[in-house]
């Protein structure tokens, strides 16, 4: 995030974070399921290899001193380590106590049990390891854009407070959620982030008339639908709990 | 990898590969160089932040059951643990020795001096975590392309094991590379791989006639020269040495 906050730059990094989120779904494709990847017996530990893989992974991050901004937010915030380089101070452009402002149970929950099966196909061809290393790419790229919302919101706040400050005040949700969908914008993302899983989903080859566009690595329309189901309330929601704190 | 090694199940395995390695440059790329990340007198403990971050990744995944197939290769094999959860039998469709052909400390070296410097912006914005987890997810991808050359070396000769055999016995490295070496192909993949990056790091927005296809997140030259300078080279370094193994 750039060090001015505008609704402009947020939107840039917002378009940029979805090229990231296609592309690590396509990477996970190249993997069946995989279930016993998910099965919280299989370790014998009480942890599935994923929840294992991910509660590491932050650990060793956190380590080297990820987590220090706010679209950062770790699935397993408990005991995380300090991280031992020195860090940048990097001063957040947002109000302090948003930090506390996570979606991460949710999304974790919707990704595993719901948008997985969407975009990999049945099966079981054991690499475990691979497919947990890339759901926790996936989780990590959707979380980023979620809690950008943070950002969006301290934006739209900052351009126009009033129209915010009542809703605020009257921690009145549905009217702050009401200001914050703007649903001409919402069918334009949709349609963008399923043009770019076209696109980089595609086979790509030299012949110009060959390219065979009609095979999908991943199919386009499960992008646009975690956006439309997930995604966007997802990140209105960050949005709305922002809000709640900003004037606290 | 399929089941049964033919040269038409690599090529489509190579292929496949082309797409991770580009998206995991476009992704090292949202960050710059970052060069404190690979200063070993950083942390304290003699080790970079990227040397860190790596070992300590191989490690974990190596529990959760990577480092089984001969395709991936870690960089720090030394001392790496056992996998604990059951692993599936994987039948390998290649010649036992083979298991000690690595080239990664060549990947390790080409990718820090002189790749990332090409596709990176210069500049510290302090993100060195993610920074150096991007790293991880590139040198993974290209160390897995070079190294499915033990593939394409044993689908080569058990097509043809007479053409081989002579060279093989008498350790003849620069007939076995002659007989490797097919540079349509090689200037067929250069474009292919080009054309990818063009299309994977473009601008996509809806309107059709302004998609601003001049500005790339990575330049689709710098992909082509590392598969031109680095990926072929090195893959057919593993085929030889894959290959003076296959008679012993």
């Amino acid at each position: 995030m750039a060090n001015k906050l505008t609704l402009d730059s947020v939107r840039d990094a917002l378009i940029r974070e979805e090229d990231s989120i296609v592309f690590s779904l396509i990477e996970r494709a190249r993997f069946p399921y995989n279930a016993p990847a998910y099965d919280s017996s299989f370790l014998g530990n009480g942890l599935s290899i994923a929840e294992f893989y991910v509660r590491e992974s932050e650990s060793l991050q956190a380590k080297v001193g990820r987590y220090q901004k706010p679209e950062d937010v770790p699935f397993f915030p408990k005991d995380l380590p300090r991280p031992f380089p020195p860090t940048k101070d990097s001063q957040s452009l947002l109000y302090p106590a948003s930090a506390s402002v996570s979606v991460n149970e949710a999304i974790w929950k919707f990704y595993f049990t719901e948008l997985l099966p969407l975009f990999t196909e049945k099966g079981d061809d054991g690499n475990y390891a691979s497919s947990v290393a890339s759901d926790f790419v996936c989780l990590q790229a959707i979380s980023r854009r979620i809690h950008y919302g943070k950002y969006v919101a301290e934006a739209k706040f900052t351009d126009a407070p009033q129209d915010y400050s009542t809703a605020i005040s009257s921690e009145d949700r549905d009217r702050l959620m009401n200001l914050l969908t703007f649903v001409a914008v919402e069918e334009a993302v949709k349609k963008r982030v399923e043009k770019k899983a076209r696109l980089f989903s595609q086979n790509v080859t030299l012949d110009e008339n060959d390219s065979d566009q009609t095979k999908y690595k991943i199919n386009p329309s499960v992008v646009s639908h975690l956006y439309d189901k997930w995604v966007m309330p997802l990140t209105k929601v960050v949005e709305v709990e922002y809000l709640l704190l900003r004037l606290s």
